[in-house]
């Protein structure tokens, strides 16, 4: 550790070259200092602590290593790689992290050439850079290192899985660390989370076999020229020494491991030993999330993303409790159990995570019917499938970005069986800060092509239990699609009624313009409709509720009666409410002006969510704005 | 085997209930007439002959041994399935095989209560046993034995990991029939396949594992009450005996194996003694695909699906060789090589649908730049993501349906980094044969609200060589879709020639009505409008080639000319073609009458294509009467 009357060395580094060019005593002291500089800006600027204390260690380690950005380096989500930005010339830039025209709170190539590959959604970086082994091979790079850092989380998803048994048989010269931590958000489930904690108690066998293999190396006993004589040695030993399954030396991986994450100087040794050993390899380090900050490293999932915080006292700084609306996830998760504790039928699936969307009530209520099944978006949906084949009535709760790793899950196992399954899709619409990679805002235009699928918004607290309650009735699968954050009623908890499916409702009669909503961004409608009403218009306003099916008897009254219309979503302008709403019009023979207000085109960056409304023109100010030129415009 | 003078057994079992009353000295004989009747079949029908001769003993063990459809029996992709449906009550219909209005290809519990899920996409049978296990568990139903039947080129998918990963952390009942043939359509790839050719040649510890187990149980010395004990006994025992690493125990998930998958007797030994053990279990066979009909023992691959046969002579039944259009796949192979040759960064990708996709020709060629990356759609999307930001230039050939299963690295990985990819989805629109799950029916629709795509599908040969020169040159997401089968074009090998992005064409002019159509349905307008002519008629046809983005300034001319404008696509009716028109006419103030033709809201079966396209209305009859209703039509 850095003592007091050391030199102070973090802001000497601005880039791993800088790095590179300390003694190796010296990394000890940058690492403290690394985390203290993460500890003390995340005091003030939110972000995700826990994950990137644990990786102090290693992300010194791998730059001291590795040659970066000419080596390539992947980390997997990329919580944890925020010592990464701070080392490679974003300390600074570190106070603006995750905030409007700031540093991303992800890896991000068109940010930093550090940046080696996007990685916003768990588990790609194998299969990613495998890409980018196989191309250094294919263009006569071979020299070049690809190292990807994948959590034993983000590891049990189907795409590190697939990337896996494809790294044994493409020529590459792939390094992978697994971070394991024993967590992703919450505690990792699954067999490979059992399976972790059981070699860690072998360590003797693998500690043994790889200072047999140094030692041979040394010797040159064993030659580094092909990958069969290195995979002979490992087969001779093993018949040498009591044996121990190796789940990755299945896929003809090596394995290497576990070590310590925390002793920087231990990683760089291993890390010199084996980085040109040729073929696919795999480092399995174990570290403790929230390394290094007392109150983080006992309560890791509360600690993931803390908010501000007092790095002194290790108290959370939380908002003095006014009374305010509830978050959605916890009307979800307060409902789920409210209902399940009438019908056992019921049960709660979630691909890991419970406490993101407010599943822990249900597991908590009921641990023998709530399911976090890792991060495993697609076997979320066919579990849920199977079960509700069985006569179960499953409430599945997925973010809606993360969805999109379960679309033909949803086609195939779900919407072609008709199967009795409530998704629930938390996080729809612009999320914030999480930026590009976390935007809800592709669901509506990729799901209302599915037949089958009733697809419904809820507008508040109430109607969202409404049509938990609808979904549990109906006899088919039933998508819910909420937003991020909180709602806007404090008496949240309405005695739940059934919305027929495919019904709208009428909020505000009016003649000069007709406003069709669906979901929360009804709300900003309303309050646009306040503005312009003050003005002089009559304006109409329509939450829909459900996009599909959708309300025809609501749209031919509004065909008939309006010859401007208004559509409002919270999701991308092509292919959603807005283009429903234009295909019903036209089938019909309405002709009325159409103007379509949702997200455009283009992946939208981070920011609060009040500057990304606004951006995407979908505030209160921008409707309103959008009824006065429709209003005045002549048709 | 059956001899002569035997009496013929199969056309008595008219269910499994029917198979379990014989004595098991009788099962050999069933599996020689089920056999002989699957290639008897197909001879005239065909169909996939090669995977369900390969399960016949498998077939009639299982449902010798448990009490179907109480138990449940899943059949991963279902290929495999043909035995099973002759065995439960479909023997007669297995003459409609695959026929509109027949049986389908594919288990299907819409036909019959013995095919427990739907099995069309790969690799989802573990995650929805899983669900069917837990959910006899929590209704008490737990006496229900859930089998999921995999072949080992299913397992390499994401999904089945996933579902390995949870088999072994939520109670259940499991047991997962590992069905080895080392062949998916083409041969196994991956770790994962090497493993097994591995595990193979270790019977002796597997099969010693085994008998030791038996010996035990017998004199009761484990208990069978909790997974526990057998864990326990399972590890003493290896360290006894010389050891095995073994995957799936690395997931806690018991294995028995490798048997033989054609001795019908033995795995009906096996399957008694392990089918109460408590938790999840593996029962790992070797089969040999096309098992009993040489040739397709011999060539796996060609007798897949073999078409129609001679089965005495064992010859293919060919078309005589007419000079006829080649497939779409073909050109798209033999081009791909062609660029290839002249282009070192040029690589090509598909997961598993090498002959299929006629990747075949570049693997053959240049087989360091060729990868068939296994079962896994979504890491051969992220794996050609990572080498394009390397600098090649991938051509990733995936299944339009079965694309859906890399939705999220389409948007996350690819389109968010504008990565250089030229990505191939072959199988675009109407499928046939194979029914509601392999329709490339959603694809348009799902791409479209993706940011930075450039969505394209040609109308005949010349366009696809041209739009995978333009993809080529093009730096940035590029995505081709063409149909099943044949072109169009005898001369298909035209100078390529680059076609502006975002720019279509107009092929005839006219003054009634215009038609806008993307991709080879404009084959079927060309023949409408010919029609239509000949009574008369004027129509413009314009081809637009992109999707996205879409030809505005052709737009804004057909909007200044035209009152009436129908729109053409292989695709579903919300969200494609036709939606982006009306889109585009709303923003930009025409008001034309729009008839969209494309596949309707539901689910379309199988049958021969010119059936279902007549189904849907997008024959060249249908599109024809479209445009005399149109024409007539008073605005």
């Amino acid at each position: 550790m850095a003592s007091s009357n050391e030199e102070y060395i973090l802001n000497k580094i601005d880039s791993p070259a800088d790095l590179r060019l300390l003694p190796s005593g010296k990394l000890e002291q940058v690492c403290a200092e690394l985390r203290q500089y993460i500890i003390d800006v995340l005091s003030e600027n939110p972000g995700h602590l826990g994950a990137s204390l644990g990786t102090v260690e290693l992300t010194v380690a791998l730059h001291y290593v590795f040659n970066t950005p000419i080596d390539r380096l992947l980390w997997d989500v990329g919580h944890q790689a925020y010592g990464h930005k701070i080392l490679t010339g974003r300390r600074d830039a570190f106070h603006s992290l995750r905030k409007y025209k700031g540093i991303s709170g992800f890896p991000n190539p068109n940010e930093s050439e550090y940046d080696a590959f996007i990685a916003g959604h768990a588990s790609n970086s194998i299969s990613a850079a495998l890409g980018m082994s196989v191309a250094s091979l294919i263009k006569g790079e071979d020299q070049r290192h690809v190292v990807a850092v994948i959590g034993d989380g983000a590891m049990t998803g189907g795409l590190a899985f697939e990337a896996l048994n494809n790294a044994s048989t493409d020529p590459n010269n792939l390094l992978i660390v697994l971070n394991d931590n024993n967590m992703a958000i919450d505690h990792s489930v699954g067999g490979l989370s059992e399976y972790l904690v059981n070699i860690t108690t072998s360590q003797t066998y693998n500690k043994m076999r790889y200072d047999v293999y140094r030692g041979l190396r040394k010797l040159n006993l064993i030659s580094e020229d092909s990958r069969g004589s290195i995979l002979r040695f490992n087969n001779s030993l093993k018949a040498l020494i009591t044996q121990q399954h190796n789940l990755f030396e299945g896929f003809s991986i090596r394995y290497f491991g576990p070590v310590d994450g925390h002793d920087v100087n231990y990683m760089v040794k291993v890390l010199n030993d084996i980085k040109d050993m040729k073929g696919p390899k795999l480092l399995h380090i174990r570290t403790v999330k929230g390394k290094g900050f007392k109150p983080a490293e006992e309560s890791a999932t509360e600690w993931h993303a803390p908010g501000k915080f007092n790095k002194e006292t290790g108290k959370r700084i939380i908002a003095p409790s006014t009374i305010e609306p509830p978050l959605f996830q916890d009307v979800f998760g307060h409902t789920l159990v409210e209902l399940a504790s009438k019908d056992e039928r019921i049960v709660g699936v979630t691909p890991a995570m419970p406490t993101g969307c407010s599943m822990t009530y249900m597991m908590k209520e009921f641990p023998n019917r709530a399911f976090d099944v890792g991060i495993a978006e697609a076997h979320s949906v066919t579990f849920s499938a199977g079960m509700a084949k069985e006569g179960l009535i499953p409430f599945c709760n997925v973010y809606s970005s993360f969805m999109q790793r379960a679309y033909d899950q949803l086609i195939h196992d779900l919407a072609l069986q008709k199967l009795h399954v409530v998704l629930c899709l938390d996080r729809g619409g612009l999320v914030g800060e999480d930026g590009a990679t976390h935007h809800g805002v592709f669901d509506l235009a990729y799901m209302r092509p599915i037949p089958n699928l009733v697809i419904a918004s809820p507008m508040n607290e109430h109607y969202l239990r409404n049509l938990m309650f609808t979904g549990y009735k109906y006899d088919g699968p039933f998508v819910i699609r909420y937003p991020r954050g909180k709602g806007v009623l404090v008496d949240w908890k309405n005695e739940m009624t059934l919305m027929p499916v495919g019904k709208g409702r009428k909020l505000t009669d009016g003649t000069d313009v007709a406003i069709l909503s669906i979901g929360a961004s009804g709300n900003d409608v309303s309050k646009a409709i306040e503005l312009v009403s003050a003005e002089g218009l009559s304006v109409a306003h329509y939450d829909m509720i459900y996009l599909k099916p959708i309300d025809e008897d609501l749209l031919h009254e509004v065909g008939k009666n309006f010859s401007k219309i208004i559509t409002v979503e919270n999701g991308v302008i092509q292919g959603g409410l807005g283009s429903a709403v234009l295909e019903f019009m036209s089938d019909n023979g309405y002709y009325p002006r159409i103007k379509r207000i949702g997200i455009p085109d283009k992946f939208i960056e981070h920011g609060s969510v009040p500057e990304l409304n606004k951006l995407c023109g979908i505030d209160v100010e921008s409707i309103a704005a959008c009824i006065r030129n429709l209003v005045s415009f002549e048709c």
